[in-house]
């Protein structure tokens, strides 16, 4: 299962070619994955209040490798955009997520992307298993990991 | 009258310190005011489809000065923040858009800024006179000037 | 006595306007005061090694209040512009800083600012008196403070 | 052969763990690859003046692709980290720029990534193949690709 989370686009995501800057997307989709993973959301999807991460928090959430397709541009929405985002592995102190970009109505596919994200411990700052209730919560949204074209 | 405007702080708008970076906030204002002001917004606020800015438009919209206080540290949250705004002054060419920025409860003021914007024909690149369409929809929202401490 | 302080503009400073977005401007005003008066840089100014900030430090710099004045639109340069940094006014625990960007050429000033920068104790979290190693380094750089047009 | 592209690290490129946020990393790479093949570039590298790309140019070079492995999380620094930067690939319209990040002694490998680059004629939008000169001007940095673990 997927999550399909509204992510804003800012006007300073735009470069001068006014299309969403290569790196912009990367923290668009930092936007999703915090708000569909991290505890505390307001989205109130099941899977939220699972990652301690983020200011203060016990868990520090490290980006191992990061891919990303760039199928279309993205011009300013005044709309949210939507994020696709799902687990395509789940590992043992990581997991890799996935995410398909999509414009407001979902009819075009600005761009897929997948992020090993490690699990610290933020006071060791050593990498620490995923808990039960992690697993136990990503389960549903577990899924084949996006497929790239790498051609 | 005042607009509340929601705005989102994104997880990178913090800096080392972990509060949102000051030149982020001038950000923070300048979605509130694409959402307040410019045209096709999705907020149905009564001042939306007012400026026709933003790319492929005919008006673009310059800033020509900033001022900001900063009264508080404002730290990751996953709710929006609140950008109350508001028109100080409604010149020729210009207006002076004043902004409270306060916490996703209204409990607390982070900071106090206006901005001077002008209006530009995207055609010339020069200064436009506000239209009657834009001070009618306009008027509703013109209030005192934010008041600076200065010191 | 003002330093000249190199910046680089980058690419992803620019809006879809085809110019350094406003809020970015402050973020290279930032560069400049980093490069100028933190500790430890590279810049061999007699000012370095003095504020001791930046993460891990004994010291944590805040900016109460900022204000800026676009004069032009900066443009992308390969060429890093040049920021005229100095001190306008050095208070008990907090000092103005005086900007005026310039083209890398100097033939043209795009903007003038001034932040209020206060000096936090990093431990207490508590405002901190400037030390008179601060004061008596940052003396020469001491000039009549930036004037404003303000409307 | 590779070009040792100088990048300075920003305050604000930073996030709330003190380190380069992971989308910050493509703007330094953005910035190396600006520096090294577009046109007009101060470094007198060979390859300058070779890419007519940026505002009001008649290519525009847009990302097909993009990959990074974060090997070390890096801290600000005064002094630029250095930027590896070669051509993993010369395609018909398109080519793989590999990068490897590292600290400004060059003690510490950061990143290794790669982009996929492909040249848009500015006035169809549609790709045009690299021209004689460009292959000629980029052959000399041509080398095997960057290899990543994709573990």
């Amino acid at each position: 299962m997927r999550l399909a989370v509204p992510v804003r686009v800012r006007w300073s995501d735009l470069d001068a070619y006014g299309h969403v800057n290569n790196a912009a997307l990367l923290t668009l989709l930092e936007e999703a994955r915090v708000s569909a993973f991290w505890a505390g959301g307001p989205e109130g999807s099941p899977t939220t209040a699972i990652i301690d991460a983020g200011p203060g928090a016990t868990s520090v959430t490290v980006i191992a490798r990061q891919e990303a397709e760039y199928l279309g541009q993205i011009p300013h929405h005044r709309e949210p955009i939507v994020v696709d985002i799902w687990v395509g592995q789940l590992g043992g102190a990581s997991m890799q997520v996935c995410y398909e970009v999509l414009s407001p109505d979902r009819s075009e596919v600005y761009a897929r992307a997948a992020t090993t994200v490690v699990m610290l411990d933020a006071s060791t700052g050593r990498p620490r298993r995923l808990s039960d209730a992690e697993r136990e919560a990503w389960a549903p949204y577990v899924e084949a990991p996006v497929e790239f074209r790498r051609g």
